[in-house]
């Protein structure tokens, strides 16, 4: 049995122990009140971990670019939402395409996506699902009003080759009521116009443990929780003992009395501060602060540790977000209990489009 | 003939015109203050271009890991430098397999890397040719003092299967004096202790036209000068013609006047701001600032734009930073003349360890 201490570096580190007590806490909190999960493969990009989630029972998982979408169906996944604005020929052909194997869903914001959308489907043998996104304080894609909401989903149900689905948002953090309000007034609006929606998704791991406060919501789709990180542990999710991705790197240097130098840097652990202090907490050295970072080099102060890493010592960092870590190495190494199971290739890594 | 405006999105895009015209400026450049390039291949990751700038006067190339030295030498390259300390058996036996088939040498900061580099080469036909990593200022790895950099100079020179060859330094931005006299001092220090160094590497674009006011210095690396990027225009090391990368990307939300959103985000333009505001210049609306990147979505303010982008609009943005985007894309396209030449897979991207 190898130990995971004897990979070369820096490597990725995926305690499946942790993956499924995160995965069968969410589901069980989910199940407990009744609403559906549909987890997002943005985290983990791994088929496998998308058919865990889905034998512990969730209804289908989420991605968000086509590619992504591919390869989760090549891998035998039926149930796929990807709640993006699909524009252009080039993609609409692909979604076509997809749409003939998987059960696909996607969103709209605009009516522009939506004659898109149609016109690619208009011939098709089965309607395609289009949910209405709804910007509920975000800031980022989605209808702006709940009126608005409403005269999208009756464009959508007006289109030949579409069904309409629903609402989807993807919220901002720590604005539970903010946003349960607005997709309580959208279905409300919906039902009123005689037009009511199946389907209301909302997202995000920051406010899972709230997710059953959005009364209208009728599914989930948490992405993070499944490996969790150094901003989910902020945020309150879970602790540092549920983090289940680690980044395993080697002290090359000591430069000085209170610095280190690590073979991780901004290609490894990516640049993403998510408003925090520091690129990542350091699991032996808590004290360590990763102060900055370049492609190839990681500086750590080592100011405040009373024991100190040497060279040659290699170190395990929980950092600040996982998902984007995931996207930057060709293989992650799962293991459990501190031995190497497998190492496997991140099958949907770097699908940008 | 293609037009890039035909490809799907998000795509990097190199223009190769510029690319040459910035090779040959600096080469000229160096050529005309008798200083030798060895060129960072970490911007563009691509054999082609590594093997343009030798063919225009590089006398090698400098690659930051073992996976991408493989690549290059692979791809027929003969002369590389990797300045890093490798560390660990695994690194070792990799970097003895180079050694025998290609010139390549590397650094040390440390009497622990130095000895682990003397026990993998004591019994290798040619010795390794090892520089002394010298912190000049940026505050990463390399030895503190002239003297110490004399110390280490003299361990490397007394151990088995080891040749001095001289210092490197990766410089602070924009505090060439201070490099100057520091390796100004290393060099005559190492005259006196009659160890004189052979090789004085120096480093980066930021500061390349003053590149010869670092007498010491016998060569330069830059990196970032084959592509520039919004950080090296914001610096003065050219204007934003001279920049050759750019991500071509589609606006897929306006969900207001004044917000339109691209399928570009951190996946495609990473987090990498490096001191400047917003993720990148949009060179049809220079007036507006990319505010926010989530994975797959950027988020652009128009409020101070005369004309707005539409719905299924591309535009063409210069990143932050270059070097980490061509590490996020499977393939770039080399343009000319706006016609597209060739899509090309990004040889070392990746390659971590």
């Amino acid at each position: 049995m190898t130990d995971f201490s004897e990979l070369d570096t820096p490597a990725v580190l995926i305690d499946v122990d942790r993956v499924d007590a995160n995965l069968k806490r969410v589901q069980y909190y989910a199940d407990s009140h009744r609403l559906k999960l549909r987890p997002h493969i943005k985290t983990h990009k791994l088929p496998r971990f998308a058919k865990r989630a889905i034998d512990l029972g969730a209804i289908g998982i989420t991605v968000q670019k086509l590619g992504e979408a591919e390869v989760m169906a090549d891998a035998g996944i039926t149930e796929i939402f990807m709640p993006y604005n699909i524009i252009g020929a080039a993609k609409l052909a692909r979604l076509k395409a997809l749409a003939s194997r998987v059960n696909i869903s996607v969103t709209a914001d605009s009516e522009q996506t939506v004659a898109g959308l149609s016109a690619t489907f208009a011939d098709a043998s089965k309607p395609l699902l289009v949910l209405v996104e709804c910007d509920t304080g975000m800031g980022r894609c989605g209808v702006q009003s709940p009126a608005a909401a409403v005269a999208l989903a009756q464009k959508i149900a007006a289109s030949p080759g579409l069904r309409f689905g629903g609402l989807m948002t993807y919220p901002a953090a720590g604005l539970v009521e903010a946003n349960a309000a607005w997709l309580a007034a959208a279905k409300q609006a919906l039902a009123d116009a005689g037009l009511p929606a199946p389907i209301v998704s909302n997202g995000g791991t920051p406010d899972i443990w709230r997710a059953h406060e959005v009364k209208a919501a009728t599914e989930h789709r948490p992405g993070t929780y499944i490996y969790m990180d150094r901003f989910q542990v902020s945020k309150g999710v879970g602790g540092f003992a549920d983090c289940a991705l680690t980044v395993l790197a080697t002290v090359v240097s000591r430069p000085t009395e209170d610095r280190a130098i690590i073979d991780a840097g901004s290609k490894a652990l990516t640049s993403d501060t998510l408003g925090m202090a520091g690129f990542g907490l350091i699991e032996a050295y808590p004290d360590a602060v990763i102060v900055g970072l370049s492609e190839e080099h990681g500086t750590i102060d080592l100011s405040a540790c009373a024991t100190k890493p040497k060279i040659g010592e290699k170190i395990r960092i929980i950092p600040n977000h996982a998902c984007v870590v995931s996207n930057l190495f060709a293989t992650v190494t799962l293991i459990s209990n501190g031995a190497v199971v497998e190492t496997v290739p991140v099958a949907a890594r770097g699908r940008v489009d």
